[in-house]
Formats: C-alpha cells, structure tokens, sequence
C-alpha cells in the first residue's frame, strides 16, 4: 500500500516490526490507590488497569484481582474511591500495590476524607479523588471488573484553573507497564479535537 | 487525623479541596486506534477509554460509542487491533477521533499489515500494534466494552532495547481528559515494585 498522507505527518519511513508474542503490552498507563472501608478502616491498593465506562451517568471500571482485601469493603459499603496520585507520592503509591491490606494496615498511612456518600474514604494529599458507588461487578476468570457510578469529584484548589483541572498542576503519576518505571507528563503535543480537522486527505 | 508517614514523601501541606460534580474526572490517558476490517476495508477510531483486563491470558477491554462503524468490522471478523501512536501521529489519531468511518473513507490514510489473525489490521507507521480476538461485548446503556484476548505484540525494531520495549523511543501520544490536549511523557520519577520497599512506617 502507499502512503496516502502527508509523510511528515508521521514518521514516514518503513520500520520494521518485531513481534513479541502473546503479553502483556507496552503501554503508559494512570495509576490511582482505590480505596474502600474495611472492618471500618480505611484500605487502599494500587491500580493502574482502570478506565472510564460512560460519561452519562459517568462510571468508571476497574481491575482487581482475585481475593483483593480492598474488595471486601467495596461489596460490605457498595462505595469505593479512586484516588489519583502526583508525581512526590509514587513512594506510597508503589507501597500501596506491595503490600496486601490482609498483611499490613494501611488506615495510617493517609489523612482521609469523606464525602457525599460517607463510606468511600478518600486521601486528602493526592490532588484528585473520585467518589464511587458500586453499580456492578463483572467476573473474569482471574479478576473482577468493578463497576461505579461517580457522585462526586474533588480535586485539590491549587490544581485548578477556575473550574477547570490543569493537568500540570495536577502533576499525575504515570507508570509504564508491564514492570514500571513511574513517570511524569512532558510537554503539550496538539490541542484535541482540532488538530485533525488541518489534515487534508489526498 | 494526623500524618503518620514522613511529610516529605507527600506534600504535607493540608490541601483545600473543591468538589467539581459529578462528572468525568481529570485523567492523563494513553490513546489508541482500534482498528478492524469493515467490508473489505479498513477502518480505524480513535479510543482513550481501554484497559487490560487480565494477563493470563494476556485480555483487554475497549469502550466504543454505540453504532460506531468500526464495531461492524469487528463483530464481522471477531478481531480487531489496537495501534499505539507516536507524538509524531498527533494529528491522523485527532482526525480518527472526529471523523466517522460511515461517512469517510479511513482505508487509504495507513499503510496496514496483518498478523497471525488475518483481519485485524494494523498500521504499520504506529510503534506498538497489538492483535486481538473478540471475546464478548459486554454492553452497557449508551457504549459497549469490546473484550479482546491478545494473540500478538508487534514493535517497531527501534523501540525496542533487545526484546523490551523502550517507552522513551516509542514516544506514546497520551490524551488529557476531558477535551485535551494531547501530550507527551516526561521523566522518570522511581522503579515500580522497588520504591514503596523503602517506605518506613511509624
């Protein structure tokens, strides 16, 4: 086939492609601490295979393994929170996915608030946090796909330009799967939604 | 409640928190174009809405509008791909995101190739493709998650240190939501699965 578009576009030259088997992709992914309460503790652990559902009601899906104690406080209090951390809180972030919350308490580790629902603790340090209530669980053979309708979503007064989040403020933590490293966001490539209304078909 | 970690590892500053609605939240994502085979053609659309789903076998999950015209290609061939783009591809990835395959012709925009699947098409220009078959769609009220086990990762052969892949040479395009802009990874910030191990709790 030949190129149709403006070379210049993309990177014009014909790479050669490795295949890499049947895994795990490279991809960067956002990483967030879903918590929940247990036993009446707060309890947090790492995600980062997560994704938005609908935006009408807004919901949200996420990826749990197995047997996750986060998960029982999620089914006892059908609320959950996700949490999105900044770039100086990967070192509780990666802790938070180490250790398993049937091991360790991690009710200390955070201040936490709560909001409209009143049992989905969230953490008051990380910049962006997404109140939950649990709509549905989908069964996989080896996760459970959570499903929740978002209530309510706070973000931190100095990440906000107006009403509107500024990404660079926020400052997310990003981690590159499969096996890391957490990285920041660089630079502004395009504006969405507009970039491509300039490209002129052949 | 107090900080029982080191403030040091957070902000430790007592943040004011605004509540934005129930809406869709800020999210720094990556963003792909799913592609399939739609009466002979190809044709791709632009989704920043997936997760993997599981690793074993290795599954992933793509959210799509209803009546997109992508999702007829799919259900036809029971495969799709889905095809990471560089920053370089900026503005091909906006244009696919706005135009809908029922009334433009997407088939001459992509040089594609075909793997092991024979009908998922997968652009050659793009650094990471990945070759899925349909498992099932789950549906909800206004979209449908696509749920694909991966059968094969191709990689640009610069992308790759041996037979990892290297985030920083493939360059990934990731989206801001909601509305933008798209934008580029920055630096490291900590090993994954290795910084939380020095976290001392008190």
């Amino acid at each position: 086939m030949s190129i149709n578009h403006d070379p210049s576009l993309g990177t014009g030259i014909t790479m050669t492609k490795r295949s890499i088997g049947k895994k795990v992709p490279p991809l960067v992914l956002p990483v967030c601490l879903l918590g929940s309460v247990v036993e009446g503790k707060a309890n947090f652990c790492t995600v980062a295979w997560f994704t938005m559902i609908d935006d009408e009601p807004p919901t949200i899906g996420l990826v749990l393994g197995k047997g996750r104690r986060t998960m029982d406080g999620i089914l006892e209090n059908k609320s959950f929170s996700v949490n999105i951390p900044n770039i100086g809180q990967a070192q509780l972030t990666d802790y938070c996915g180490i250790h398993s919350g049937h091991k360790v308490d991690k009710s200390d580790l955070f201040r936490t608030f709560y909001g409209k629902l009143g049992s989905a603790p969230m953490i008051e340090d990380f910049p962006v946090n997404i109140e939950c209530r649990l709509k549905e669980v989908i069964e996989f053979k080896g996760v459970d796909l959570i499903i929740g309708e978002i209530e309510e979503v706070h973000i931190d007064d100095g990440c906000l330009d107006g009403m509107k989040a500024n990404h660079k403020l926020i400052d997310p933590l990003l981690y590159a799967m499969p096996g890391g490293p957490y990285l920041r966001l660089g630079e502004d490539v395009a504006k969405a939604f507009s970039i491509g209304k300039t490209l002129k078909k052949k």
